[in-house]
């Protein structure tokens, strides 16, 4: 069986490049699979883990073979693995990367990458509030999306290998301009993660209402801000740093409709209340019919909930 | 087999009441269950769906019997159920609500309750997205938490043996000072509530990011905030209004702390970032250990992804 790429090389490998790692190995979709960390700790952890063939320390060493190259690591670090790598890579191979922010990445890494070698930025929309080797899976991309960004006169075919790769993971790819992925992510992904740091922070904060208090009713609403906000910080001091012009964007129109929304308690405008009470159900409705998620009441875990017994 | 209650009115039939209602049918705890709506379409609902013993639309009749009444109605529409029900209670009855705001509640209902029925304020922290009597089900309050916030001088046989009907339903009783709980509701509940409502309002009104692809991509973080924003518009409307003082407070520490977060962004202060992601982190290890969250990655909503076919 030939392979898309024989040689695979994982440029980091927390949650998304072992979860990756591991879909090539329960597949088969590579002959060997190189993997290196610039912490000497995770890669220990990636080999008693067995999710490759080879565990290198130095990311120029791991590349040099490589047909296609994954640059795992949180985006601010992107520019000195493109410096590591840059000189050892093999004439026609793929680097790509999976980072949440891709203008930024592309500035990184674009001006290092040698003109032999395809540099195709990517994204892939998946992930847990886990992270780390340990934290990875098999079948985390099954039914995402993957984004790939690819600058323009990038080679097609190279493109149309590393969607086919994609989809042998079982994501769906969609090719988009990186400043408008940075636009979409940021309202999707990094203000919903902001947001929920920062009402984790002012509940932490709080005089009034003692820490022991919010954990034991967390269940009314803000166990759920708590999720996201438990999702590394690195990762997400980077997004921060590396997609500044869209967040702030995202940050001060939310900033002013929440002031619409405050002044609206304050005079007890309730009609105002309604209309975006009422107007916000509909987005639910479509995100359950794209089967983005889950249409069980509390995604689910009430089934989790003990017997009741009569009674007690 | 005597019961706590022998006679019980249930004044409002939404997810708290049916899911009250199929409780005690469930678990026989009561002779006779009467409900009461002002709606006719959800006293019909009610009735096809067996959840009582007796339908009758005029509140004052359904309570004439009951040695428990309780109210489960829109915060707002609290002083109409007591004015209507004030003359007909029985001596001796309790009379109770499972409303979200606990000073508002005793405002609009102590002046109306005759001095020979036992007024004890309630809410019972537990629901679902989902609202009306098509929502509720047996076993909701399985675990969860109810507050009761008796006013001072309140019999304590009468609270005692509320307690033990929330504990027959499989619920945790806590006693609280009214202005206390609605100070803990606003950060554990109301201002989560709000900000969801609020971030799904500015994602629906951006012109660079349609809205197809908010939904297309919204498992990235956004996606989360959607289902608290699926919630009841009129009870939440009501919240709003009933809650203001300490609803203002939150919102008013909420935005210092995100103009703040926003500044720190803006300079690049990657420090100041990193502080507050990681010192989220540990209110959600808490929460989980209290068990009042799951422990699995994305709620558990991983595990409903459809098995990755190889190759595919």
């Amino acid at each position: 069986m030939t392979h898309l790429y024989e040689n695979i090389a994982l440029i980091g490998i927390g949650l998304i490049g072992s979860s990756i790692a591991r879909d090539i190995k329960a597949h088969g979709l590579a002959s060997k699979v190189t993997i290196s960390s610039r912490s000497a700790a995770t890669l220990k952890r990636a080999e008693e883990l067995e999710l490759g063939d080879a565990y290198v320390a130095d990311a120029a060493e791991a590349v040099r073979d490589a047909d296609l190259v994954i640059v795992s690591v949180p985006v601010g670090a992107s520019e000195a693995v493109a410096r590591q790598i840059a000189g050892s890579l093999k004439p026609g191979a793929t680097v790509t990367d999976v980072g949440s922010t891709k203008a930024s990445v592309i500035a990184q890494m674009q001006p290092h990458m040698p003109e032999n070698v395809h540099f195709i930025p990517g994204h892939p929309l998946a992930g847990t509030e886990h992270s780390g080797p340990d934290a990875g899976f098999t079948g985390l991309f099954v039914g995402r999306w993957c984004i790939l960004t690819p600058v323009s006169g990038t080679d097609a075919g190279a493109v149309a290998r590393l969607r086919d790769f994609w989809n042998s993971l079982g994501s769906k790819v969609e090719e988009m301009d990186p400043v408008h992925h940075d636009k979409v992510l940021a309202i999707v992904s990094h203000l919903p993660h902001i947001i929920a740091y920062n009402i984790v922070g002012t509940a932490d904060d709080l005089e009034t209402v003692t820490e022991s208090e919010v954990i034991k009713y967390s269940a009314s609403g803000f166990r759920d801000f708590t999720r996201l906000a438990s999702s590394d910080p690195t990762m997400w001091r980077d997004v921060c740093l590396h997609n500044k012009d869209a967040i702030l964007e995202m940050l001060a129109r939310f900033s002013e409709d929440l002031a619409y929304l405050q002044r609206a308690i304050r005079w007890g405008d309730g009609e105002k209340l309604f209309d975006l009470f009422t107007r916000t159900r509909a987005i639910r409705r479509s995100i359950i019919e794209a089967g983005q998620d889950t249409a069980a009441p509390n995604f689910g875990r009430n089934g989790a909930a003990p017997e009741l017994k009569a009674g007690e």
